[in-house]
């Protein structure tokens, strides 16, 4: 298994909400942030995808636990792995950590589809070579 | 089982994001806005339930299966209703549809905790008596 | 002067941030949903507009000061009106009340542009017939 | 004049909208994460401000000018720097580009207030000993 890829980040205010906590979808933004970099940092975009391959990359399902809060200013790490491969899919983990406490864990589920039709479509090898769950 | 709280709403600009759809961690913007109004329907408050009863209610997990995107001026109708009710638990199924056709399915697990310790407390009867799955 | 177009709302916590009060650019946000509403209910909508006259309508400038602050579950009123109509912008007078306390004005400058080259286009007169300043 | 705070950041999908480009109320969040930024380089803290002075800094008005789209995976660099100190207001140039090129404009105004009675108040010389207009 690879070393999960590390996204470090503060929370904000636009992050919180008047419960004095980082209002609850926004753990599922700093997913998909963390998702953006880390392709990035593989050499991979969405647009080039999109344009080299006719492909785009959709979440087909997100499972979130909240196991403790965080707060304005936290310095939180988020964790993102990929845990399983298929021929259109990929499930990911995404965990937020302040410092050694857990945060909260997501379970991603991605699915490569046709830029057209919105069809699954296979991962085109530029992604598969780079991503080894 | 009591018919599920109904609320229907237009996708505005800000719900979207450059891929032409709703932006995904958005589903969970409105889950939470048909809990308050739905609570709010039957006569409870945040404020009242922390003021009255010192429990707070959190979001414990929740799971997303996305089925089709929702995109700009759609009009989405929102079904939320309880499926379980526990001591201090209470699970919601939340459905968003357009029209006939299904769009995402959400299920939410909340939890009534003591306001100071965050611990989990009994539902008040308060909301124990408007809330039957 | 026609009267001004009102939008009734209430404040959710995705609105509010740490500090216990409506994220400041959110008033934005109320703003353009409130702008969409106007038009939808003169018979505009901005994806027509763009079939039948290839118009987009852009924000060219946004002045908003802050009177007092709103918190979760205000019941905001917010008023909007067309201040001055030229032959390719319009400007607008967005303010936000609760009950008769005003929470902020905002000036907002939106322009016609053309949907191609995005340069400044003359107001359909689907939309000059309907809005009087 | 002292050189501008510099914060570079991606545009990300939830900063977008529909339109394909930064969402107009986005360019507030952008120039509130500056300025949190900023005032942490300059060793200050919201938090601390509060606990130490008993003040807040709270935004009294905003001004932005747009002056052309940033889109997804832009890189842009917003540039933050105080332009007048009074007693207790201050005046910030927040000017975002890319690469060469503006973006948009934004002139804000902060006001420092008791934490209290939400008066104005006289800035801590905490901050008025690090920011030099």
């Amino acid at each position: 298994m690879t070393d999960p890829f590390i996204l470090d980040f503060h929370v904000y205010y636009d992050d919180t909400d008047a419960g004095g906590v980082v209002y609850y979808a926004n753990y599922l933004k700093f997913a998909e942030r963390a998702r953006t970099a880390w392709l990035r940092s593989l050499g991979l975009r969405s647009s080039q995808l999109r344009a080299d391959h006719r492909v785009l990359i959709v979440v087909k399902a997100a499972t979130i636990d909240y196991i403790r809060p965080a707060v304005l200013d936290d310095l939180l790490t988020l964790q993102t792995r990929a845990t399983k491969m298929g021929g259109s899919s990929m499930h990911l983990a995404q965990d937020v950590y302040r410092g050694p406490d857990l945060v909260c864990t997501m379970a991603i589920v991605l699915v490569c589809v046709d830029a057209e039709t919105f069809r699954p479509a296979r991962w085109p090898d530029a992604v598969r070579g780079v991503i080894a769950p």
